[in-house]
Order: structure tokens, then sequence, then C-alpha cells
């Protein structure tokens, strides 16, 4: 699973709260346990309305300076996530484009040249379709630009956006059907979500949370936006990927544990 | 899902303590607290070497005087999960048999002219097959006994047999198998399972333990033999069943947190 630890993020209220007031103690810790937890990439988030490219300047800097895990460069506006590119001395993802507006117009010849991946949203100017059809158009879209652009599909990190449990039934049916034929179409691609959305608006979010990734992982889910130092959720994934027989002989599962990377805290 | 409460189980140290000592308040608190987990059967095993039928009349007697939730009489002696059914007030299952010896032909008789149920393990006089093609020759040859003496599917609970995953990574995976191919083949017997077996001898099992759970119920089984009281386990069942659309607008998944069933606990 390639983890992206999702902690700084300026739509988590306490995160923020640190960015409006430049806490850079606190932007700095939070790259450290992402990084001390093993995420693969940290992403990085300013969801700021003003001097957005500059908030993210400041963010990945300290991200830098604490640890040398790549940056995930995460905006609504493609040319940030574009512009940002320079700040960030390692190959990362850019996070995201859709069908939305001109986003792969700007973001594809961008990276193009370079080994960077990015995250697509099966979304469009319409909005997140509801059927598991129509989010397969737009992949197969979103597959055939990238090609084009000649970005290899083991680039791309197709999100096929879940929608909430709550109001929608069929939700991790309809998630799961798209990762499976996604899969059959091209093997390559990575498969990527958060998690939040699944559970907004259920209590012990924890519960559904961590079922739906064992869910999505056996239909090919293989990377989540998640918080790496949630230990639970981390064990999920580990024994998960042990049991779909994806571990030799548990010897991930185990070593994270040795790691301490779950389990119980050791005091 | 069926819930089997496992907790009255002679193997289990500190109820085999308490059924050599004869403690009833001990006997007593696990059938209590399991009926108020919403148990669907209360399993009853002995496990002791003499007087296994009077052990099983105190245990069942003392189940029934805490509750009325009906019994599941778990022996590996076929004559003794016969004879206990005449202690029971109410319609419960037989646990087990298989195709080992003559317990077929010992249990299949006793129960065909009644509405009880019957675990049956997908093992022979060989032991567990390795592969799925003969645990679904087992289960077809089960299956078939159980039509001729007229009892019907939806009354046997089948039991695939799992594997510890520490020396057998495919072991969730040969599982999944038998269990899709179970429900092709009759769509109406039930499927049930312990969770003991697959994380045998790894570290942090609820991990592991879990996250089979789910990823049996994904396969279509439909019962499990559990801790009813274990509430990170209860979460994820009913998670799994919600988001498995097996739950109208996860009425079930809100209606048992209110109960007080899973998530943390209330002071």
């Amino acid at each position: 699973m390639i983890i992206i630890g999702e902690k700084i993020n300026g739509s988590i209220p306490s995160a923020g709260k640190a960015i409006a007031a430049r806490d850079e103690a606190w932007i700095r810790n939070l790259a450290k346990i992402q990084s001390e937890a093993n995420a693969d990439y940290i992403d990085c988030c300013a969801s700021v309305n003003v001097d957005e490219l500059e908030t993210m300047e400041w963010l990945i800097g300290l991200i830098q300076d604490e640890c040398d895990t790549p940056i995930c460069i995460d905006s609504p506006d493609p040319q940030v996530c574009v512009d940002a590119m320079k700040f960030c001395k390692k190959t990362g993802i850019i996070n995201s484009v859709s069908l939305e507006g001109n986003k792969t117009d700007i973001v594809f010849p961008a990276i193009k040249d370079t080994k960077w991946g990015c995250v697509a949203l099966l979304c469009d100017d319409h909005g997140i379709p509801k059927t598991a059809d129509k989010r397969i158009e737009i992949f197969e879209e979103i597959l055939r630009r990238a090609k084009d652009s000649g970005i290899a599909p083991d680039r791309l990190y197709i999100d096929p956006l879940v929608e909430t449990l709550g109001t929608n039934t069929k939700s991790l049916l309809t998630f799961a059907e798209v990762c499976r034929r996604i899969k059959e179409i091209e093997p390559d691609v990575h498969i990527t979500s958060g998690l939040s959305n699944i559970s907004f608006g259920l209590p012990v979010r924890k519960m559904i949370n961590q079922s739906f990734m064992v869910l999505a992982m056996n239909a090919g889910m293989d990377s989540a936006i998640v918080d790496p130092t949630n230990r639970d959720m981390m064990g999920t994934i580990y024994a998960t990927a042990a049991l779909l027989d994806e571990d030799f002989y548990c010897m991930e599962y185990i070593g994270a544990h040795r790691e301490g990377l779950f389990g119980p805290v050791k005091q």
C-alpha cells in the first residue's frame, strides 16, 4: 500500500489554525510524526483563499526541513499545483486533476517529462457521476489524455470517489465495482481514496472507515490518503495485505508491528 | 449475521476452570453478558473427559435459567450432542457434524423431524483438505446426506474451516473461494466460522481477526462463532453489513450503537 499522509491540510481545523498563525512547530511536528509512521508521501494542502502559492512554499519548506518524505501537492487550483513543483526536492504527486475545467490541460503537460505522479478524480463539470459506468467513461478519457501526454499508467492514482454511506447505501458497492473495472482495463494504474466521506454523519466512524479500507483493498485499491499515525487503521491495512496474500508469510505485518506502527502503545 | 456466542467453552482456560469448579455464578454471568450483547445462540461446550453429558445438562440448565437465548450444543461426540437436545427448551443448533466417522449417521436422523440446525465442518477422516475443490466435494456430500434426511439447506451452518495465516498465506483466499462456491451451489445454506485459527501465532490478533471478518462476510459468510461482547468485532460486523448494502440506510448499525453494543463504553 502506498500511504499518503493526510494531516497537513488546512481544511482540518487544527491544521488550518496552525497555517493561519504560521505555527512552524505545529507543521514540523505533523511532518515528523507522519514520516516516522512510514508515510510514502506527505500531502500538503494550504486551503487558503489568498497567497496560496506562498503558503505552499512555506509548508513544503518546513516539511522538507523535517524529513525527506516526498510531497503530494494538494490544491483545487491546477496552476498552484504546477507552480509548487519547483519547491520540491524530490519527485512527488500532484493532487489532483479530474475532467473538471482545464485541469488536465495544465497539469499533464507540466509533468509529462518528469516522473511525477498525479491523483485523478473520476468527476467532471457535472460533478460526481452516480453510476459506475459513467465513472469508468471518465477514467477512460483521463487515461487516454495521460497516454497522449506520454504519462505512463503507473503514474496515475485514480480516486473513484466514495459517497456517504448514510445517504447512499450502495456507496461501497459502486466504489468496489469501479475499482475492479479499472484494474481490468489497466492493471498498472494505482487506485487511491480518502476515507472521511464514507462514514460522514454516522456514529463510531472508525468502524466504518476500517471496514471500508478492507473491502476497498479487496477490490484493488493500492493506495490511501489517510492518517498514518492512526494505529488501528495501519494495523487494518497490514492485516488485510497479509490476508490477501500480498505479504510473504506475514513478514511485513510482523515487521510493522515490531517497528511499533500498530498495536497497543508500548510504554 | 447470526451470532453464536463462544464464551461458554471448557477449552477456554477461564471457562474450563469455572466448569471444573462448578462455579455457577461464572457460567451464569457468561450467559447473561452474551445474551445482553444480542447473541442469537449461546454455544455450550463442556470440553471434559468424563461425565460430559451431565456437565452439559448442568451448563444448559444454568444458561436457560439466566436467559432465553437458544443453545448451540457443542461437542466432538455426536451422541452427546443428540442426547443433550432434551435439556433444551428451545430449538437450537448442533455443533457439529463433518464426514468424520459416523457423525452424520447419528445427528441427521435425530434432528430430521425437528427444526434444529446443524454446524457442518468441511473435513473428513483424512482431516482438513488443503484445496477448495476437495472441501466443495465434502460440502456436496454433506448437503446430499442432509437432503436425504429431509433436512432443508437453511438448517445447515457450513464451516469451511480456516487455516492459520502464519503458515498458509492463502488461508483467507481459499476460505473465500469455498464460501463463494457454496453460495453458488446452494444459496440457502448458512456459512459460519470461528476466528481464532486465522490469527494464531501472529501479534495483535484482533487486527487480523477483524479484517478476516470483513473479507469473509464479503465472500458470503452470514454467521460467526464469536465473542459478542467484543465491541470492536461487533462494530466491524455491523459496519460491514452496512457497507455491503445489507442494512437499510444503516438503521441496524445506528440502532446497535444506540443499544451500546459497540463504540466507546459510556460511563
